[in-house]
């Protein structure tokens, strides 16, 4: 790799918490870029950082000469470039499929209705409505994993469902949302928070997380 | 492959939709299987379909001896799997992060806030709703085509973005989104539209579709 990696994040983005986790698993030094969601209406807006990411989202991957968008392409992407490190999908068709399921009915089938933009709009009754649509999706969720779980997500191996579900928890609680009602995400949670690979990727460790919330 | 493939489709989903193009394009023959998404309740509400995808949507796919859901897992697994047909993600690891995110700047970043149980929640203002969010994504998505379109999503050949891309269309009319105003996804959409595989996959050639939509 001829120059560092740049990686554009926000310490609570779900997205760019699973890619931190990627590049922290493929051992994969990078310089952090913070994009603050919030401050002066959000950098995220500017036009600066829309030249970078047109859809104005955070995380973006800076590497191999390519500006690469969407945590689920650059972990795809380090998956199939990177050597160093575990795989971050199985490499049985059926076992990637069922991984990448469970990461999509995260990253497309309950994140995106309780993200930040979303939240915005909905005013209000914000909290109730995040907290509807995690309850709903953890609902569904914790059935599929009744089929593929072991001590992680897919079996007894870290994939790309189990770089999704530990930020989805996290935002769960955020919204006060019982996970002890779901035995297996609860479950597979522990279990991924004592890798220090996850430790090293959580909001609290990164340099745009205020003090008050380390 | 030793019993026909099974796909449970809504004609009107866009992410059972998207299956179809793929199942077109790799020339798989299959059995469909509707799933009514609104009559008495919905039928993916069932306790009857929830064994089949725990997720309660469309679609699932039953191949190889495997229940896979998710659309994307789904187109990817097929790409993995299935020699005949042309591929649907390109060989090059760049190329194939632009594809992918693209298809999950559709996937993820529009569709699933602007699904039927998002707007059944939203209630009265849901056409409204709507279309915020399709045009928001459609600036945002018109803004990345930029850089990587051809003749469609990426460059010159069918890949998965063209498959999410279709469907989305689809939707951005219903919700009276200008399309026009979007030069890159206007153009490609008419592209995609002439492809037989295409035109075999929308939902006014599916068996559930109502006499009124065809």
């Amino acid at each position: 790799m001829a120059t560092k990696p740049v990686l554009y994040s926000y310490f609570r983005s779900s997205a760019s918490w699973r890619v931190r986790i990627a590049l922290s698993l493929k051992k994969i030094d990078y310089d952090y870029k913070p994009v603050h969601l919030v401050k002066d209406g959000g950098f995220q807006n500017t036009e600066e950082y829309r030249e970078i990411n047109p859809m104005r989202q955070v995380p973006s991957l800076v590497i191999d000469g390519h500006t690469l968008t969407q945590s689920i392409p650059i972990i795809e992407y380090l998956d199939e470039t990177v050597a160093d490190g575990p795989d971050l999908l199985p490499k049985d068709p059926v076992l990637r499929a069922k991984a990448r399921a469970l990461a999509e009915t995260i990253n497309s089938g309950i994140q995106p209705i309780q993200n930040l933009s979303v939240l915005n709009k909905i005013g209000e009754t914000k909290v109730e409505w995040a907290k509807y649509w995690i309850e709903r999706g953890f609902d569904n969720l914790e059935k599929m994993l009744e089929k593929t779980a072991g001590k992680y997500s897919v079996g007894d191996v870290v994939t790309i469902a189990d770089l999704c579900l530990v930020p989805q928890i996290y935002n769960a609680e955020r919204f006060k949302v019982p996970t002890s009602n779901y035995p297996n995400i609860a479950r597979i949670g522990e279990n991924l928070e004592k890798l220090p690979e996850f430790q090293a990727a959580h909001p609290s460790q990164q340099p745009d997380c205020p003090e008050e919330l380390r």
